[in-house]
């Protein structure tokens, strides 16, 4: 494995969120760099909602930036940056991944949704008729959502405390699954019938946090899924621990889509020994 | 010392220029930051003359941006973003290092100058007394004048293609040195009377380029800098060398200019084994 050297003809790949330090993408990105010999590096990019728009312009202009991954809060609004967008993307109404082309348009994808089904069912857990309750309906949300149903699951209700964020994304699932309609639930902690709990929603980030809702002791036969990955055990995932149900955070995730970026970054083909 | 390693609480340091291949900063940097442990980085960013104010702020709103490092053709326009600026970055008018404080603001200075006298003097070139004739009167040019006065340089004889900005530059440089005039040459091959050459254009960088005015042979007791850093050797490099001359391009005035722009990122006082 070779050292990961920067000079002046880097690409540069960059993961775009707020808050940024918990990120993981930068160290499993640059791992891949190091043992291929790319010539690339990702960097952790801190963008503030209120100045979403204009710091990605800005950075989607810079002449050595490949690529751009994601993260919470500006999957949504980065759809509206793309100049094209895959079919996925488009379902969802959020992108996780940018990409520029040779003559310098932005293509975006969403792989939240097929990411987490993948790393899920490696690590055991059932989806195929299961009821879900999801909490949260924002740009991961709407792509777990759609990929869980995707998946096999029975039946969805939905809760977040937007309440018309909810009804629109359970509006677009409706129009897609009608024999399986999405729910809205306006009671977070409610679980009666559930067998597959996810939180896609960010109470948990912060120390503070507690549970994403007033939950009582989980039945142990309950799926608990949380999206969040630092901290690594958030409040959710204790409590579901705590009742012996089977438990994860948001880590499969974002590991089962590391092989999806590359391919996305076109990064597969450039893998040889031969560079440096 | 320990390897490079980027996290989601890793800074960010950019050098801005274009092109960019050419750059040396992200290596000396990053090398201190493995050397000492700090979690930072220095990337190479390409901005573009015409996305450059809106490149350049968006940069600059990112919450982990801590500081930039500015290079060709930029050091005068971002002096125009700087919310503040040394005394030094004033006269000259131009910038090479921007750094964020913690209040956000921005605040710029101009090393180049100092940094290309303290890298002349560590290689053996005579500077006070001596007749200058220097091609260049944009952002780096108008650090080096100074800066040669400053050192002791009898006279300057600026050429610059764009004669409203030489002329600009020598009414500048008289305003604060009335007894050494600066000069405006029309011609920029003539030498008569000269004891030191310096080449302040990007002339040079592109293979076709050649020698940035048709000089004659030279003589062996002028002294030649071009401050261009790649290639290694320009054409003005080459025809100094063959005459016998003292020459040396750009990398003296990086390297002189390293510490200085260190301290100038308060990375000094951060430099302990304890930090990761």
């Amino acid at each position: 494995m070779s050292a990961l050297t920067i000079d002046g003809s880097t690409r540069l790949y960059g993961i775009v969120g707020d808050p940024i330090s918990q990120v993981k993408t930068p160290q499993l990105m640059n791992a891949y760099f190091q043992q291929q010999g790319i010539n690339a590096v990702c960097v952790p990019l801190q963008v503030a909602t209120a100045t979403f728009e204009a710091s990605l312009r800005g950075i989607m202009a810079l002449g050595n930036i490949a690529g751009l991954v994601i993260t919470v809060p500006h999957k949504i609004r980065a759809c509206a940056l793309a100049d094209a967008l895959s079919a996925q993307a488009r379902q969802v109404g959020a992108v996780n991944v940018l990409r520029r082309d040779a003559q310098g348009a932005w293509f975006g994808d969403m792989f939240d949704g097929a990411g987490l089904v993948a790393g899920l069912r490696d690590n055991g857990f059932t989806l195929k008729g299961q009821h879900v309750k999801q909490l949260g309906a924002g740009g991961s949300g709407a792509a777990v959502a759609f990929a869980l149903l995707a998946a096999g699951a029975a039946s969805l209700t939905l809760y977040d405390p937007n309440g018309e964020a909810a009804q629109a994304l359970a509006a677009r699932i409706n129009a897609q699954y009608p024999q399986r309609p999405a729910r809205v639930s306006t009671v977070p902690a409610e679980l009666q019938g559930i067998n597959l709990l996810i939180n896609c929603s960010p109470i948990g980030m912060k120390p503070d946090d507690g549970l994403p809702a007033p939950f009582a002791d989980f039945d142990p036969a309950l799926q608990v899924v949380d999206i969040i990955m630092q901290p690594p055990e958030t409040p959710l995932i204790a409590h579901a621990r705590r009742a012996g149900c089977r438990a994860t955070n948001g880590r499969p995730m974002i590991e089962g889509q590391l092989t999806a970026f590359l391919r996305f970054f076109d990064l597969y083909a450039e893998a040889s020994p031969c560079r440096h």
